[in-house]
C-alpha cells in the first residue's frame, strides 16, 4: 500500500479519477484508469481480494493481489485506484453490471478516506429504524435506493421546468422573511434584531406574492419554493415543504388544468410512465358522494352507495340518521370475527363507534349483528342495492353526512388494500373542481387548521379563491352553498396539487373578507398591500401549486416524503443536527426578543441607517402606509 | 362599450386572449383577434384614439372610434380587445416596433380592471424615490427595466443549470430551519413552538449540509438557495439572498475553477457576450499589492508601486513607515485646488487621516505640499519610479500595509471612474487564489463579521477551507502564514464567487477548530455531526459559491442588487408588506419563545406523538447524539 501522506495521499496526482466506475465496459480493456470510490463489498480468495467499488455512477470490480493493500480495508473506505481494465476470467461475468465483463487490476492503492464501523450497513437492506437513518443519514443516503431518489427528485425538476420554460414562464423568487399573515396553519415567525419586538413571518405559500407579480405584468410565473407550515405535526408532514407554484394572468380553470397535466405527463416520464391526459373530472359534490374522500383513490371502483333513502322508514334506530350509506368488500363475508372486529377498532380510532357491516353468505342469506335488525324487505333488496354478490361483506356509516361519508371513504381504501385491488405501478389521476367557498370555522379548527378571521365561515382552500363567475354577486349572502373556481388534482388517493382562479377585484375580495369576519382592520394590516395592489389594474389570474414532496414520493413508490428529502425533520426535530436547540443569553438579548416593539418607523429608520437616501426616504411613508 | 358584468365582464367568453400583443406582424393582416393587455399610453385624435396595448409580450397599436369605449381609459386600465389586424396608414408606421407596420382596430373594448390614480408612471423614466418603487413594486415591476431585469434572471437560472446538468449535476434542496451555528455573521433564529424555548436558525448558506452530502455519496451537488445573514446591513446587502451553490468529490481547485468558468460563460451568453477563458489569476498576495484590494477591477490598470524602499532613507516623517506607496492619475495634475482637496475628504471617510500627492507639471517640476519635503534625489527618481508622466498626479499612502494598500486601492478606483477609464459593458475576470486561511479575530470583528471561536485567528473564508496539502500537518504552527485551497472569482471589482477545497479528515479539521480558539465542547454543539460524519469514509471534496444577486446585477448593469430581486428590503423593512412586524400576544404564547428550554429530548419527544413509532424511537438516541 502506498501512504506517502496519510492526510492528502494523492499529494502529486493531477487528477483524482480518469473515468466513471458505472461507465467501464469491454471496450475499456487495456486501458490504464485512476478509479475513486468507495468499498462497496470485499471478498478475499487466497490472497487475492476483489473489492466492489462504488461511486455515484455505479460499481465496478477491482482485484487487489497484495494483501498489504487490502488486509485492512473495510466497507466505505474510500479509495484511489491506479490499474488497468482487464476481461474477467470466462465465467465469472456478472450480466446484471454494465461493468459486469471487465474488473480492474489494480496496481496501485491509495486509501483516500478510512471508515470506522458504520452504525448500519449500506444497502438495500434497510434493518435500522429511522432513528439511526437520519441521524446518520450521509450513509443512509448512500443506499441504492435513497440514492435513486434524490436524484430522481433532481430530473423531475428538470421536467417541470422543461414544460414551465417552453411556455415561456419566468422563474421568479419571492422573500421568506415576510410578514406574518393568517393563513391555514400557524406561521413560524422569526425575530427582527434590527427592529427589536418586531418579527418577520415565514411564508406558508408565495400566494400573495405570486398574485403580485400578476399585477406587476409577469403573465407567467413560476418557482419551485420551500415553504413553511406550523403545524401540530401530523404523520408524514414537515415544519419545511417544497410546492411547484405557478401562477398566470388572462387564464381560465381549463388553462391552468391543462398546463398542470402538460407538467404532469412529463414528469412521470421521469420514471418511464406515459399518462394519458385529459385526467377525469369529478366535482367536490360526485367526489364525497361516491368516495367519501375530496381526494379519492380511483385505481378501484368500490363506489359509496348511499341508503338513506332505502333506510327511510327503517325501525332499526342506527340507521335512522341524517345519512346512511354503505361500501361492499368483495369476498369479505369470510373474515373471520376477530378481523370483523378489527374493523370496529379501524372506525373507533377515526372517532366513530364503530362501522356496522352485513355478510352475504353463498346461499344469500344476510347474517351478522346488523342483519337481525333490518326488516325482510330491507334484507332482500340490500344486495342488489349496494351490488353485493354472495361472499362479499357489506359495510354501514350513518350519522352526519360528512363525517359518515368520510368513515366509508376510509374504509373502501383500506378494503382494497386488503383484497388486493391496488396494483403496483398504477396511476390514477382526476381533477376534483366546485369545491366550496367556504367551511364552517368550527369544521376548520376541528381538523387541525388555523381558522382566519372570527367568523362563522373560513375559506376552505384560502380567501384569494374567486367564486365561480355567476355567483360573484352573491356568493356572500349565501357561503355555505357558494361554489368556488377552485380545482386540486388527485393521484392514487393523494392530493398532489391545488389551485383556483383568484379574486382580482377589490371589492370581491373584500366581501369574501367580511364573511370570514375579518374586520376592516385586521384586513388592512394583513392583506392592506394586496388591496392596495387591486387598485391599479390588476389582471384576472390564476393558478396551482404542486406538492412536490408527495408528488416524488408516489413516484419512488414510498409511504413516506422522508424518503424523498435529503434531510427531512422527525417532526419537529432534526435527530441529525440537533435543531431546534436553546440559544444564548447573547443570542436571545441580541435577537431582540424581549424589546417592546416600538414604531416599527422609528426602528426601521435607526437600522437602515447605512442604506443611504432610498432606504432612508422609503421608510416613514411607507410604515405608515402598510402599518395603518 | 360592452360591459355587461362590471365584475367578470368576460363572462362568456371561452378564451381571454388568442394572441400575444409583441408577436402581432404584418403576417397577420386580416386576422380577427383577441388581445388583452394594459393601457401603455393613448392618444387621441378627433374622436378616435390610439392606444398602445402593452402585455409580457411587448405593445401593439390599438384604434378606438367608440368615444364611450375610451372617453374613461386611464393609464395602466386592463383591456381585453377584440378587433380586426390591419395595415397601418402609410408613414405611420414605427419601425421600432415589430408590430410596428399594423394596427389592430377594436369591434369591442371590454374594461377588465380599472385603475386608480398612478403613484408614479410605469416608464423608463424614474422620477420617485426608491421608496414608492419599493411600496408600490407591482407598479415598478411593469417598467420596462425592471420586467427585463427579472426575466433575465430566469434565464441566467437556465444558463447554470444547463451546464450544471449536462455535467451531471443533481439538484438537492437542503434544509432552512436547521441549526444554529456561529458563521461570519448572526444568524436568524425562529422559536420551535413544539419544542417550546428551542431555536431553529435559518442558515447563512448550505455548507454543511453540501459537504454532508458529499459524505453521502452525491458527487456533484448544486442548488439556488436562498441563505441568510442578519447583518448590521451595509449597502447593498439583503437580509435573505440567493448563492448558486456547488459541490463536488474526488475534485481538485482546477476542477472547480473550470467548472466555474464554464458557468459563467454560459451565463454571460444571456447578454450576448462572449467571455474568453481560463480567466487570469492573482495570488491574493498579489492583489494586495499591486491592487490594494482581494478583488481588484481589473478592466483598467493602474498598479500601485510599493515605495517603502524608495524611501527608506527619507527625512519627510509621513514617508517614514511600514509601507508607503503610490498611485497615479493620469493627467491628474490639472485638478483644480477643491478637487485634491475633495481626495482628503475621500480619504477620511474612509478612516484615513489624508491622501499625499504631488502634481507633475509639464516642465516635469512636483508641485503640491509633500514635494517640498523630498530631496532632490526623491523627486528626480519618483516620476519614472511610479511610472508617472507629465501632467500626472501621484497619490501616496504611508502606514500599516493593509490599511494603506486598502486606500490606494479605493483611490485607483475612483481615479479610474473619474479619468474614464471604465467602459460600460466590458467584463474583467479574475481568480484570486492563495488566500490565507485565518485573519486576526480583532480584524475580523472591526470589518463587522462575527469572529467564531475564542482564538486571536478566524478562519478567513469558512472553517471548513482545507489549507494548502504541503500544510497540512503544520498549518497550526504558523496561522499567520498559512495559505488555504481558497478561490475567488472576481469580475469588474466584485467578488462574484469563493469557494475551496474543503478538509474532509476529523484530525485536521479539530485543529482548525483550535487554532480558532473552539472549546471541544463547542465543536461538539456546533459541528458535532459534521466530524461525525467525517468519520465513515469522507471523500475529498470541494465546491463554490456564486453570489447570484451580485452577477444578475452586474448583468444587468445596476448598481444595486434591489434592482434584480422581485421583492427587495429596503435594509431590515419592507415597505410593501410592512415586515417585519408586531406579533400578537397570542402568537408569542404559543411560540413558546418565553419558554424555559426542557431537554431537547423530552420537547421532541411530546412533539412528534403523533408521527408514530419511526419518530419516536429516532429522538432518545438522536437528541443524546447531537448534544452530548
Amino acid at each position: 500500500m502506498n501512504e506517502k501522506n496519510a492526510l492528502y495521499p494523492w499529494e502529486g496526482l493531477t487528477v483524482l479519477r480518469t473515468h466513471d466506475l458505472g461507465a467501464l465496459t469491454a471496450a475499456d480493456i487495456g486501458e490504464r484508469v485512476t478509479l475513486a470510490g468507495w468499498v462497496s463489498r470485499r471478498r478475499d480468495h487466497g490472497g487475492v481480494a476483489f473489492v466492489d467499488l462504488r461511486d455515484s455512477t455505479g460499481v465496478s470490480q477491482v482485484v487487489i493481489r497484495d494483501e498489504a493493500d487490502f488486509a485492512h480495508l473495510r466497507n466505505e473506505f474510500v479509495l484511489q485506484v491506479e490499474g488497468t481494465v482487464e476481461r474477467r476470467p470466462e465465467g465469472n461475468e456478472n450480466p446484471a453490471l454494465p461493468s459486469g465483463e471487465i474488473e480492474v487490476v489494480a496496481e496501485r492503492v491509495v486509501v483516500l478516506n478510512k471508515a470506522a464501523a458504520l452504525p448500519f450497513q449500506v444497502d438495500e437492506h434497510v434493518e435500522v429504524g429511522e432513528e439511526a437513518r437520519l441521524k446518520h443519514r450521509y450513509l443512509d443516503l448512500r443506499r441504492p435506493n435513497m440514492s435513486r431518489n434524490i436524484r430522481l427528485r433532481s430530473q423531475v425538476n428538470k421536467a417541470a421546468r422543461e414544460v414551465l420554460e417552453a411556455e415561456d414562464f419566468v422563474e421568479i423568487e419571492t422573500p421568506t422573511l415576510t410578514l406574518s399573515t393568517p393563513g391555514g396553519a400557524r406561521d413560524f415567525i422569526v425575530p427582527s434584531r434590527l427592529s427589536p419586538g418586531n418579527w418577520y413571518g415565514l411564508p406558508q405559500s408565495p400566494q400573495l406574492f405570486k398574485q403580485l407579480l400578476q399585477v406587476g405584468g409577469f403573465e407567467k410565473y413560476y418557482q419551485i419554493a420551500r415553504c413553511y407550515r406550523d403545524e401540530d405535526f401530523r404523520a408524514d408532514r414537515q415544519p419545511e415543504f417544497t410546492q411547484l407554484d405557478i401562477e398566470a394572468s388572462f387564464v381560465e380553470q381549463e388553462d391552468v388544468i391543462a398546463l398542470a397535466e402538460r407538467i404532469l405527463v412529463n414528469v412521470w416520464k421521469t420514471i418511464g410512465v406515459e399518462i394519458e391526459t385529459p385526467f377525469q373530472r369529478l366535482t367536490y359534490a360526485e367526489a364525497m358522494d361516491k368516495y367519501g374522500s375530496d381526494k379519492p383513490d380511483l385505481r378501484f371502483g368500490l363506489e359509496l352507495t348511499e341508503m338513506t333513502g332505502y333506510f327511510k322508514d327503517t325501525t332499526f334506530r342506527v340507521f335512522q340518521a341524517d345519512y346512511t350509506g354503505a361500501v361492499v368488500m368483495p369476498g369479505g363475508a369470510s373474515q373471520p370475527r376477530r378481523t370483523l372486529d378489527g374493523w370496529q377498532e379501524f372506525a373507533k380510532q377515526r372517532g366513530h363507534k364503530g362501522l356496522a357491516y352485513v355478510l352475504i353468505q353463498e346461499d344469500g342469506q344476510l347474517t351478522g349483528p346488523v342483519a337481525k335488525n333490518l326488516s325482510d324487505a330491507e334484507k332482500d333488496g340490500l344486495a342488489a342495492f349496494v351490488g353485493a354478490e354472495p361472499g362479499d361483506c357489506v359495510f354501514f356509516a350513518a350519522g352526519e353526512r360528512d363525517a359518515a361519508r368520510e368513515l366509508l371513504g376510509a374504509a373502501r381504501v383500506e378494503i382494497a388494500r386488503r383484497t388486493g385491488l391496488i396494483k403496483e405501478g398504477e396511476y390514477a389521476f382526476a381533477w376534483v373542481v366546485d369545491f366550496p367557498m367556504f367551511e364552517s370555522a368550527a369544521a376548520a379548527t376541528a381538523a387541525g387548521d388555523v381558522a382566519v378571521g372570527q367568523g362563522a365561515w373560513t375559506a376552505l382552500h384560502h380567501a384569494f379563491t374567486s367564486p365561480k363567475p355567476e355567483l360573484l354577486g352573491t356568493f356572500h349572502e349565501d357561503p355555505q352553498n357558494a361554489l368556488a373556481q377552485a380545482y386540486d388534482v388527485v393521484c392514487n388517493g393523494s392530493e398532489i396539487g391545488g389551485g383556483s382562479i383568484r379574486i382580482h377585484d377589490r371589492e370581491v375580495q373584500q366581501r369574501v373578507f367580511e364573511v370570514m369576519g375579518l374586520s376592516e382592520e385586521d384586513q388592512q394590516r394583513n392583506f392592506g398591500f394586496l388591496l392596495e395592489g387591486f387598485k391599479y389594474g390588476a389582471p384576472p389570474h390564476g393558478g396551482i401549486a404542486f406538492g412536490w414532496d408527495r408528488i416524488m414520493s408516489i413516484l419512488v413508490g414510498s409511504e413516506s416524503i422522508r424518503d424523498v428529502i435529503a434531510f427531512p425533520k422527525a417532526g419537529a426535530f432534526d435527530p441529525l443536527t440537533g435543531a431546534p436547540a436553546a440559544i444564548t443569553a447573547q443570542q436571545r438579548k441580541e435577537a431582540g426578543i424581549d424589546a417592546k416593539p416600538q414604531g416599527a418607523k422609528a426602528d426601521a429608520k435607526r437600522a437602515d441607517g447605512a442604506e443611504g437616501d432610498a432606504a432612508e426616504a422609503a421608510l416613514p411613508q411607507t410604515a405608515e402606509g402598510a402599518k395603518a
